[in-house]
């Protein structure tokens, strides 16, 4: 099975041999790798590969041109991510199109294999920045300018790789090709297991943000300043956190308070700034908005308890995204027509993930599929998925492609 | 005034463009541009400078041997650190050599004037190592196993600058040599703006210690896992912060947990592990017991809640120290004798904050000089004294080392 090699050859790169865990971020030594990956698995096929200028790679089946099918996911990691979270979706996309050919499949329209850059925003602070892009969704002079956590800009780390920053931007050249886009990805939750469904179709992506909040105190010896002189910034920090899990389970909501930069982050100095990360998500926007307000006012109160300055900033916003219902609907007739055996409706699952494909859903008739994941655990080395139903996943995604390539025509989905 | 060119010398080294905070860690580029300020600047003297076999520096005036003066103190930094803490007191003891000088004085017997390695423990975790190596009271092995925030060994960083991390130890053959050790210091608190006195004498330090908190959870989607379903460990994170605060208000101590390491510190990311610290003091060991004791206790029952794993592990402690009451009365009297027409005796100053004084003073009659601080900000870019204020401590310092060594014998201070 192509889909074997494909995975052992992506195996290594980017692991931590410590934890086995993926720091596969964008424009880094481990992204090149993987990118050289894709390429020359693509060459391989015969598949002609290009670079759009916001750096995103695309790899065709038949002649690069308008009315395409496009698919594909991303190869970047969380920190210490796991190795299914969007390379799954690369790779089955890969192994769909050998499959395809070992069916005798000739397509009637092109196929667009993509790999968007920094979708976790793992190193920038800013997920789904290579389909924003492309969307126009986010202005390119922001872009340039998001550091990472040592420093660097967007602009250098992207021109130290090889394209050109100054090139960044909409493309409507590139997005204007495609008809459809199917994204296939791991499960990030345990619904499907609790089914006899190894795939699932994507119902909603819940809204989501990010909101950077900036806490200044004053920099002083903790051994010898008294807790009432202090203005110590740690303290409305500990109240984000808590008031982020409050938030989450009075709403049945996702709140969370993960990442935190201390400033100088010594035992004995009492620092001077903690900036944190206030990752949001519901199912609808009125209790998203409910969960941010309740710890944006909690931090704001014992901010303003310890003498503490604070600055909130949203740094990404995704409202929520339905997917074409009739595109979905197809998808889950597809994937049911392959198990007919098996009990009940395909999955229609909701999810607190953001995804490329929702993005892309505001331009393009949109839909994806989900490999079942035995614990849900993503975002982290124990990510898995059985080898059995990755490959039921990569063939469902043949079966689908097999479709929506056989239409010659732009599909009526909405 | 020899003491101005020798700060102006030292200004630039290791000190942030953007903080004007200093970066003085351990055998790293700025701590070697230090030490060669120091080689220097006591080579121009005409002072031999040896350095121990802990990475110590000592310059003499006078044949190094036993029956010594020593003084000095330490040039490294906590991270974003202010500019007094440590090298006044260095710079202090090289003017003070001019100053005696100019005077005319010939001592009696030799002045070794120290620069301790790796005072604030701001690289490797673990104040004093330079003092307590000679001491005999922190074990080599353990040091050379140190980490900093990057992974490196100390016995790597030690190699890397130069001297022999398999050297490093006990050193009673030069801890031997000197019959008194006097500190000059910046004092890291108001005490002394309060009065008309530019320099006091310090009384006692505190009994103080640092522990490590590691916190292991499970990583994990924030955006999918729902709270009930995490072990997220910024929850007893957030407890722990809050209940030093709150032990500290209640027993009148110093409980900080200012430093934390967050794994993988990605915003979508449930972290796997939070390894964080306490930096707890109190006037008196029971209490400072209570303390930690309160912390631990808040910690533990918010890890066991939320399914989240605890060690405690005690880095360093250091027990209550009383400085020599001789020792201290001359000194007081010699900077009386000073300033006569001061109002009040010079303040004898406790402290919460550690010095390799406080290790010194196992084995030698000990006392220090604090130098007042308008502010009492310290580990900070605005730690500061006033000009006239390092003068009078200088000259202070001067008088003092003059009737030390114009002594010929063992002094009878206990």
């Amino acid at each position: 099975m192509n889909f074997d090699q494909l995975w052992a050859d992506l195996h290594p790169i980017g692991r931590s041999a410590d934890s086995g865990g993926y720091h596969r971020f964008s424009w880094t030594g481990a992204d090149a790798e993987a990118r050289a990956w894709f390429t020359e698995a693509a060459t391989a096929r015969g598949l002609d590969t290009r670079t759009d200028r916001n750096g995103n790679l695309w790899a065709w089946w038949g002649s690069p041109g308008p009315g395409a099918v496009a698919t594909g996911s991303h190869l970047d990691s969380v920190p210490d991510g796991g190795a299914f979270d969007g390379p799954l979706g690369v790779a089955c996309a890969l192994a769909a199109v050998d499959e395809l050919r070992s069916r005798g499949f000739s397509p009637a329209r092109p196929l667009a294999i993509g790999v968007f850059v920094e979708e976790e925003g793992g190193r920038f602070g800013v997920p789904c920045v290579g389909s924003r892009l492309m969307a126009g969704e986010i202005d390119p002079e922001r872009v340039r300018g998001l550091t990472d956590a040592s420093g660097l800009t967007w602009a250098e780390a992207m021109a130290a790789a090889g394209p050109d920053p100054e090139m960044i931007g909409p493309d409507p050249d590139t997005l204007g090709l495609f008809d459809v886009f199917v994204e296939l990805h791991v499960e990030q939750g345990r619904a499907l297991e609790d089914t006899e469904h190894p795939v699932g179709v994507a119902g909603s992506l819940w809204p989501h943000g990010r909101w950077r909040m900036d806490l200044r105190g004053r920099a002083d010896h903790a051994g010898t300043t008294r807790t009432i002189d202090r203005a110590d910034p740690m303290v409305p920090l500990a109240h984000a956190v808590l008031a982020a899990r409050a938030a989450a389970e009075q709403h049945n909501a996702r709140a969370t308070v993960a990442k935190a930069h201390i400033t100088p982050n010594g035992t004995n100095a009492i620092p001077s700034l903690v900036s944190t990360w206030l990752d949001a998500r519901a199912a609808d926007r009125e209790t998203l908005e409910a969960v941010v307000e309740q710890v944006r006012k909690a931090t704001e109160q014992a901010a303003h308890d310890h003498g503490v300055g604070l600055t909130i900033d949203a740094e990404s916003f995704t409202p929520l995204v339905e997917f074409s219902h009739d595109l979905r609907d197809h998808l889950a007739e597809i994937v049911a027509n392959r198990m007919p055996e098996t009990a009940g409706p395909v999955p229609i699952l909701p999810t607190g993930a953001g995804h490329d494909a929702g993005v892309m859903s505001g331009h393009v008739p949109t839909a994806m599929l989900y490999v079942r994941n035995p614990t849900g655990v993503s975002h982290s080395p124990e990510e898995w998925a059985r080898p059995e139903d990755c490959r039921a996943g990569m063939l469902a995604l043949a079966d689908v492609l097999q479709d929506l390539l056989s239409r010659s025509g732009r599909e009526d989905f909405r």
